[in-house]
Parts: C-alpha cells; sequence; structure tokens
C-alpha cells in the first residue's frame, strides 16, 4: 500500500499540556513528508514520534497565532545543528519570514540549507505545490487573522499492469509505458487488445483537508467537497457557540455540519479547548450530525 | 527553613530530547520565583514540576542563542492567556524585545499585563535587581554571542530575637525592631543588655552563581568567589577540549577548576552535548579535580 496517512503530533488549543502538544500534523504521501502547523514542542513530539525529521521538505502554517508556529525556529535551527543541506519550504503569512530571520539573525546563524518562504494569501484557493504525485491547495478559512487550511490531493495513478494478460500476449517491455498511460496495443497481426484488459484500475485518488482556525465558514464547503479525510478544528462544545463565535473558532456542531454538507467520508476533530478534559461528549456531539467522527490524539495515526 | 532552591528545568545543550529539555532554571529565594534561561518547552516543563507560573516575576535570558530563549514567547503568551495583570521583567540582550514584539505583534495581542525589559550590558558586572531580601547582578562571560551569568545573593538577615532572654528582662515589643537590626538593650535602671544576649546571629547569606554558556574564563573567578552553589556548563568532557574552545564552551575540568579556584562550596554541570548518553563519566572528570561537583537532572531539586 503506498503510504497516505496523518500523525497527530498535537492536538491542543492555545496552551499546551503534557498530555495535548500544541497543534502540528505530518502528513506522509508516499514517503513525501509534509509537516502542517508547528506549536512549541513539536520537534520533540517528532522525536517521540520516531518521524526523520530531515525527510520534512515542506511546512505549511496555517496562521500566525503562536500555538501553530512557536515551535518553528526551534525546528528550523535543529534540522541546521543537524547538517542538513536539503532545502526546506515553507508556505505561510508574509510576516513569519521576518520573524524567523530576525531570530537567526540574533545568533549569528547563517543556516547550512536553503529556508525558501512562500507567501499565503487569502482572496482565492491557490495552488501551493504540485508536483509528480500530488497537489497542495490553500481553503480559505474565517479566523480572527489572516489564515489558510491545506487541501492535500493525490494524483490520478498510472493504470496497473496485469502482468498475466501481458506476458500471455507477449507484449514488448517498451510498450509498458503506453500502456500504463491508457493506451491500447495492436499486436503485429493487427489484433487490437483494448486497455482495459491489459490493466487493472487504480484506487482512486485520496485527499486530505485541514481545517484550523476558523470559525463556521459555508464557503469552506465547496473547497472541501467529497474529500477522504477531513481534519476540521472543534475547540468548543455547542454549549459554548457564543464563545467560539467571538473568537471565531469552531464548535463540535459546526464541524459536523461542515463535515455533512462536503459529504467528506471521515471527520477528525481536534484543537481541543484546555477545560475539556474528557473529549467523548465532543465526539458524541459530533456523531449526532455526521457518524464517521473521530477524536485526535497526539501520537495517533490515521491512515487514509 | 526559608527557601533557598534550584529546580533544573533543562539541561541539554543545542537540541532538546525527550530525557533532557533545553536550558532552563527556577530559583526560589524566599518564595520569590526567578526563571533562568528559557528554551523551547521550558512552559510545559514548569507544568511538569508542578510549579506556578503566574508566580514568576523576573525572567533572566543569558544569550540569544534559540536553546535558551525560544520558549519565552510560548510562556508570556500562556500567561497571557490565563489572565496575568501582574508586571513581568525580563532581563536580556535588547533584541530580545524586537523579537518578542514581532510575535505579539503578528497574532494581534495586547498583552493583558506590563511587558517590562532591561537591557544586559557586557562591559562591567551591574546590579539587575535588588529588594530587600535579595540581589542580582550579572557575571560577565566569554562566548560567540555577547552572553551573562547571574549571580543571585541572599541579603544578611535580621537577628533572631532570644525570646526566652526577651521574656524574662521584659522588653517591650516596642524595642524588637531596633534588637533585631544589633541594637543593646537599655533598661529603665540603666543596666545595658548587649545585643547578642538578645539576640541569636541568623544564618549566613546564600548565593547562587550561574554561568552559561561560556568558554574558560579566568574573570569568571573573582565575580563568583565563594559562593555557595555554582551551576556552570559542561558541554564536553576534557577529550573535546578544542571542539570546546571553538565554539566556547566548557569541558568539564574547565568547570571544576573555575569551581576551585574561587573556592565554591559545591558545583552543579549541565547544559551536557547530545552525545552523551551516560553523563558520569563527566561527573568523574569534575570530581577529579572538584570534588563536590554534582550532575543535573531535568526536575531535580537542589537546596542551598
Amino acid at each position: 500500500m503506498i503510504p497516505f496517512s496523518l500523525t497527530i503530533l498535537g492536538c491542543s488549543s492555545a496552551t499546551p499540556s503534557i498530555e495535548r502538544g500544541q497543534t502540528a500534523q505530518l502528513l506522509n504521501i508516499h514517503e513525501q513528508l509534509f509537516l502542517i502547523d508547528c506549536g512549541e514542542g513539536t520537534q520533540l513530539q517528532l522525536k517521540r514520534f520516531e518521524i526523520k525529521i530531515q525527510h520534512i521538505n515542506h511546512i505549511f502554517i496555517s496562521h500566525l497565532h503562536g500555538d501553530h508556529y512557536f515551535g518553528l525556529i526551534g525546528l528550523i535551527s535543529t534540522l541546521h545543528l543537524h547538517g542538513r543541506k536539503n532545502e526546506l519550504h515553507i508556505y505561510a503569512n508574509a510576516e513569519l519570514e521576518n520573524i524567523i530571520n530576525i531570530q537567526l539573525k540574533a545568533s549569528n546563524t547563517t543556516l547550512l540549507y536553503p529556508l525558501i518562504f512562500h507567501t499565503l494569501q487569502y482572496d482565492k484557493p491557490v495552488m501551493l505545490l504540485e508536483n509528480e504525485e500530488l497537489t497542495v491547495q490553500t481553503i480559505l478559512l474565517k479566523h480572527t487573522v489572516p489564515t489558510c487550511g491545506f487541501l492535500f490531493r493525490e494524483k490520478e495513478r498510472e493504470r496497473n499492469i496485469n502482468k498475466e494478460i501481458i506476458q500471455k500476449i507477449k507484449i514488448p517491455f517498451s510498450e509498458f509505458e503506453k500502456i500504463k498511460k491508457g493506451a491500447d496495443y495492436i499486436a503485429s497481426d493487427g489484433t487490437i487488445y483494448e486497455n482495459q484488459i491489459l490493466t487493472h484500475t487504480p484506487p482512486a485518488p485520496r485527499s486530505f483537508a485541514y481545517c484550523t482556525d476558523t470559525a463556521y465558514f459555508e464557503p469552506i464547503i465547496e473547497q472541501i467537497k467529497k474529500v477522504d479525510l477531513l481534519y476540521f478544528e472543534t475547540t468548543f462544545m455547542q454549549e459554548r457557540a457564543s464563545d467560539a463565535k467571538d473568537k471565531m473558532h469552531a464548535t463540535t456542531v459546526d464541524a459536523a455540519t461542515i463535515a455533512l454538507k462536503a459529504q467528506v467520508k471521515k471527520l477528525l476533530i481536534g484543537h481541543y479547548s484546555a477545560r475539556y478534559k474528557d473529549l467523548s461528549p465532543l465526539l458524541e456531539e459530533c456523531k449526532q450530525v455526521f457518524e464517521n467522527t473521530f477524536l485526535t490524539e497526539d501520537g495517533q495515526r490515521f491512515e487514509v
């Protein structure tokens, strides 16, 4: 199975606790590692959950509230101290570059590797990254400071060769690439073999949408329609809907309603207020609206 | 016993590990709490070791290498989120104020409490803080960026009244304050009672010196002469003396030699390079020069 998995590094909102780190998640798509948000202590969580930090090449920071990025400067420094040479790409609000640079300058640090900043914009969703295997786009969210979510989509994979048939017909190796891309095969005697008998259909492309921090915001729905896995913040239970509105955060019911309307396959919740020691009431409240909901906790891994 | 105790919050150099946090120590002098350095994750260590963070009013940052201050912005934010109203004083390199302010601005945060920066200077030792019970002075160190150590001294305490004698002679309460300060007492019949029979001598004032990061630097000796407790970094064992010299850090033998020459009572070592899993060889090397040496590890408390 080609990996598409999400590891929760921190599920707390605002202040960290012994049990719940500040927001950070690690997404593995085909062994490409993406770090999404980086609260204080993220480098330790990465170590705790045995993730190879030098394999992370792209870091996405949703917004500049500290619980989503205070761990970034420490991670950048550690990568440097451990001798990193490869480029590291940061996707964030433009101001983050100044925040990182002022700290590097204060310690006279010239990084051993290129640190490349990509500026988020907030007026329309944009493509941040595209390579052979996947795309990453922004999702417009609604919070007290400019904030983006991130939508990761696996690309359509090539068709899988049906080895049995191919051997039987004795198709030359040189034709394989075309066939994987969907071509039929015409044998030397003129027989046409249709692609669908030569290949198996590959698994459907998988997708993950990351939405935090945000108030309930209907325009999100179209942007994340039918994703396989949605992470949506639930800072509060529904009884605190007015706190949520004031602080532009989401409740359990907000998250589940978005999941339902967007017809996603599975909902993960997190970014819990520190007031909730027992999380099961949050889960129950979500499930009443959207059954396929799961709590996130630090160290958990979800396969898509 | 009036407290004078040191809690180790982190004993690692450069990069943190699960077992060893980045540099931070909490000094309790007469229930006044002083935080010294504040590496990433310090707020969690404070929580882990059950220290009341709102009781910290003064934070001393030795220098602007990240492993000594990356946790400060998170702690400042948490104090704010928990409703702090009292002043918080930060003693640090002038640039730290800019580093903190750019991050507060990025999140549109106006702190609920006054955050007061005091700028360190590096040409001579200065008094940073003086109150009824103690003084805090800088110690000049030698490192790759401007760095200060900190010397905490308890003030001479008032003499303790000998209750038995006082009752016997029937000295009025109104005289007590003068007697505690060392005055003799002249009774109405003209008899002179010398202070030394009216009072007990209080315990000698205690002192703690914090020296990290620094190379071996002889001028430190005079500044910390005869302190009760010295914390001195030992990033390296003696076999790595040339690494220590290049990076302006101290070895085991450097620390122990300073302790010996300064005639301190007790030496604590720490700021260990991550390469040392077993710390006992570092301790042994120190003890060969200065017997009364102790390792520090996260969560340990030392009474002075």
